[in-house]
């Protein structure tokens, strides 16, 4: 089978690999249908990873259909239609059981997972029961961009908006205008936000950020962006900010444009940041939360606005392409021709 | 009058000083009838804080009687027996509104008012409508130490409680057992934890925090109190920390016995604290949050339970003396002979 394995910073590749197959008796088989390329797929790219001697397997974001299961497995069959989630997770642990997936006791996040990854024909799932999640749908082209997008980036951007303690009627900024952030847009808007500041640099997908809902944009970055931001809050600053970058300017920025009592639902992963324990962090009463979203939890709630249409989180997938053109889809966005590819099969 | 005024570490006299009076249209003038020594006090005390020239007046939290108002003063009027909390607040701010009185636009705290504090035989009180809760009793010895722990150590307690997410039925840590700790304890049990685990190694103070709700006492520190917490968990550590000391030490601790999605109320003023970005916070999915309690919010909820002798965090008053015994309260703090000090006049 073909999958997509990352050899060095920039060198990411489709080669002919062994075809997985069922190891354990919990886990499944499944024939990938969609596949993405996620932001943080752009770390190792770029430099920010170590590499295994036989190369990273890449992708943790897809849909596919059970092929196989192992003899343990009691919620799924052959045929199934399923979303995989970016962590693996029993579904039964105490962290499962209060919806924090990703801290799954015996789960793992696919990237830690050696030879399995959903830039691939196909994957095999441990812990299928608890980290697949079978789709109450047929496959179905118009829905199928959006229903991947709750694997990860959706999620993601709702757990930032969640965590961020975005109510009706406040005021949340969103940082960062990747698909992330974009997702994030629609968790504030959907979770009842009045007025939604996007910061980001990018036109196009400014333009996308205000479809989905962004009341303001924002272009400055570091303190001229602090300034806009009270400029636009009446000097008070946001209630809630999705920090979706990672980095520790966005931090910084996230940590400036909340207002005393304000929460920080951080989503981006974090790379060489400081948080400030005094000022402004505690003599403000801010409220700093988030992490890797458990997206096996999201499935339930959001996949109802999905089939209805009043979140439309697919919309970031604006290169689409077959296996062979992967290394394609990282160049698009590295480069930031491209918010977020979707890889079909 | 006589006052108190710290003029360097260790150096704290009472001294006879100018009488405080009405200065503004919205102050109103307290006689002071019972006023407390804080834990933060001894921050300057021990030498981690500049001094004023004309030294520092000290005291933040006071109960007395109101002997004259200005001319804006709508709520109050003399002979009103009145709490202080410890920063003044406008009450009508947004902040005010939405119960951050610690961020009032134009409040402060009582440390940076020039010429005020509560150790002292009267004060001046800026923003009286806002600032003063008019106790709803007569003067009464009984039930003084308590309603006097409102204005500051029992209000933070509550903060870090609830900043810390303590809900029925789940398990809190409170690091730290002076009295901010021990009103922690308090809260924690008040807000129906069912485990409260109490870090400290002061028996006298742990054992008050026995008969005050804690389950579990852990007399370790560092990774050795971390293992501690994690065997009285079940290995998952604990839901809610209550971080009640503010050093980089406890801090860490706080992070580390959280259990994933646990959340951290922090009310010790962080000295020389650093806060990790990424593990365990982020991956954690740690939520922290904290910070100056605005103890002015909070009395509505807190006094019935006073009242009504269900919470008694006057017992954590271990030295009461008049004002000429200050420095002897101060010593007696610093020394760890006494938990907190109360000064009657």
């Amino acid at each position: 089978m073909q999958a997509t394995i990352m050899y060095g910073p920039g060198d990411v590749r489709v080669e002919n690999v062994p075809d997985s197959t069922i190891i354990e008796p919990s886990d499944a088989l499944v024939v990938v249908t969609r596949a993405a390329i996620c932001g943080s797929d752009l770390w190792p790219y770029r430099g920010y990873a170590q590499f295994r001697e036989a190369g990273n397997r890449m992708g943790h974001e897809f849909i596919g259909v059970v092929a196989d299961v192992g003899s343990e497995v009691r919620n799924l069959k052959k045929g199934d239609l399923v979303a995989a989630p970016f962590a693996t997770s029993d579904g039964t642990c105490v962290f499962c059981q209060a919806g924090l997936h990703t801290s799954c006791v015996h789960g793992t996040f696919w990237d830690l997972i050696d030879l399995e990854g959903g830039q691939a024909e196909a994957v095999r799932v441990p812990l299928a029961d608890g980290t697949l999640y079978p789709l109450p749908v047929d496959q179905d082209d118009a829905l199928m961009p959006a229903l991947l997008t709750l694997t990860d980036v959706m999620a993601t951007g709702h757990h930032a908006a969640v965590t961020a303690q975005v109510k009706p009627g406040k005021i949340a900024a969103v940082v960062g205008d990747g698909a992330v952030g974009l997702c994030g847009v629609i968790a504030a808007k959907r979770l009842g936000a009045e007025q939604i500041i996007l910061l980001g640099r990018q036109p196009d997908r400014l333009a996308l950020g205000k479809t989905f809902g962004a009341t303001d944009i924002v272009t400055e970055r570091g303190e001229e962006a602090v300034a806009k931001v009270r400029q636009l809050t009446g000097g008070y600053g946001v209630h809630s900010v999705l920090e979706c970058v990672g980095t520790d300017l966005s931090m910084q920025t996230s940590l400036s444009i909340a207002r005393p009592g304000g929460a920080i639902g951080r989503v981006g992963v974090p790379h060489d940041v400081t948080i400030p324990a005094a000022a402004p962090t505690f003599f403000n009463n801010l409220t700093i939360s988030g992490g890797p979203a458990p997206s096996r939890a999201y499935f339930d709630e959001l996949i109802p606005d999905v089939l209805n249409g009043r979140i439309q989180p697919g919309r970031v997938f604006d290169f689409v392409g077959d296996i062979s053109q992967v290394p394609d889809g990282y160049r698009a966005m590295d480069e930031r021709r491209a918010i977020k590819a979707m890889i079909t099969f």
